[in-house]
């Protein structure tokens, strides 16, 4: 299944693309909630639910909905840096022992098509394509092995990165460059494990303007899904709708001679193989007086 | 008003702390949400409902009730580290020029006399005393002067860190260290600025056993409360709910000779002027059968 938060007529809710278009899980499993936290939190029943309405014809072009962020707000989104052996040598970093972990803020999820901001606080902003995994169940210290029982499936995130405020200050602050409000462009589904076979085998490509910036295979990333589930759930609770950012390879504009920073107008695509793509346009912020 | 989240008789809901007695808001105020999150999303119009409650007798003592985490589940928690001059040269670091960031799990919040978990992945467990602010009106780009018009109110957080797992990596990941469940003890009560006066003068102090370990003043602050909103906010918004804990003065386990790591017994209290205390004793985690 490619399960989609989408609005229709003025109302969001859930749904699954089935090619071009869109089937209404409100019409056609109308005891499902609406919402993909909710969902999500039904665990397998609530899945098999859905998969029984998954023959139904479809309700919507693709193109007469907006499609939204799959989960609106999630409760985590953690983030692994230098998780690509190529990427970590563009930056000149080591290939670290452990994963590099830090957090994007839930304020910072957006949709799969939705505009990105550039701040007027910073020009250097960047992109990162990667494989996202969206938490299907509670859990707590998940060995690698058990890892796929707990995931609901994968999506593509953007990790849009304003470096500036990422690499100041020692240590880092990766929080700080990670977090600003829509740069976490994510979607356009979430696509069940059983539609994307091995996600540790997965193309992924990054566009500019058409440009293509990042070609790789998450077969390059240096902890792998299922053990980033099980590094995680050592330390703290995974809960339904938690998202694991994966890392991006190697091709951030950061890492370009001379760097190419994104500038309004610019479009970005991140395209993975069996989990479609995403497509984000960059636009200047709109900075409205104070809002306290 | 000091805020609580309290369970009586088999019922979790909101009251106020008054003397050594707790006001039922839900008898009180009925309209009210029973739950903090929905209550400060409220905001000015139902704080007022509540502050009309106030003079009401309390229908508990305080020993008849069990209070907890004041916000059940916070959308954020914003952490920061040295912050406190003292500390940041206990450490060996250089004086920060910009606030070093961090997030603990919101999975991690707990309540203010909850016991907290040494888990069996590491012996180098560490307490930190802090000053927290929780944040009472969604909000970007803050100027520091109107930082107090988005403050709901303060408590004590003690921001518990497993210090391998914390300076691990290069760079290091804080996010590992800092969000063990049970590891953001918080409370006892959300105290609405009114009662606390300046935020930036308020002693604080820990203790382990009784003996005290921490003995500072929010004064000593590198970055204050409403430099830290002002700083925060211009990245990304904040919601009602959010919590931001400003950072620990000198004193922690890791910094004595020997360092003198909590253990199973400890009792830690922290407590900060105007605001009470919370303790939370040690106790060696109980790990069950992985639970996915």
């Amino acid at each position: 299944m490619r399960l989609v938060t989408f609005t229709a007529e003025g109302e969001t809710r859930i749904g699954l693309l089935k090619g071009e278009g869109v089937i209404d899980l409100s019409q056609e499993a109308p005891t499902l909630p609406k919402d993909m936290l909710s969902f999500l939190e039904g665990g397998e029943e609530m899945m098999g639910e859905a998969a029984s309405a998954a023959s139904s014809t479809t309700h919507f072009s693709i193109d007469a909905v907006r499609l939204e962020c799959p989960v609106l707000r999630p409760p985590k989104i953690i983030a692994i840096g230098l998780n690509y052996r190529a990427h970590a040598e563009e930056t000149g970093a080591e290939i670290p022992e452990a994963p590099v972990v830090f957090t994007k803020q839930s304020t910072c999820a957006s949709g799969p098509f939705d505009d990105v901001f550039r701040p007027p606080e910073s020009d250097l902003l960047d992109y990162e394509g990667e494989l996202a995994i969206i938490i299907g169940k509670r859990c707590r210290r998940v060995a690698r092995n058990r890892a796929p029982d707990v995931i609901a499936g994968y999506s593509i995130m953007n990790d849009v990165s304003v470096r500036d405020w990422q690499l100041r200050g020692q240590p880092m602050s990766f929080t700080m460059g990670k977090s600003w409000d829509t740069h976490g462009p994510f979607g356009p589904a979430i696509v069940t494990a059983d539609e994307v076979g091995d996600p540790n085998n997965l193309e992924l490509r990054t566009w500019v303007n058409g440009d293509l910036r990042q070609d790789s295979n998450t077969n390059d990333l240096i902890f792998d899904c299922f053990e980033l589930v099980e590094f995680l759930s050592t330390a703290f609770t995974l809960e339904p709708g938690d998202i694991i950012t994966t890392g991006t390879p190697d091709g951030v504009a950061m890492a370009l001679q001379p760097p190419a920073w994104l500038v309004p107008g610019d479009i970005i695509k991140v395209e993975i193989e069996r989990l479609g793509y995403i497509e984000n346009s960059i636009i200047q912020e709109p900075v409205e007086e104070m809002n306290s």
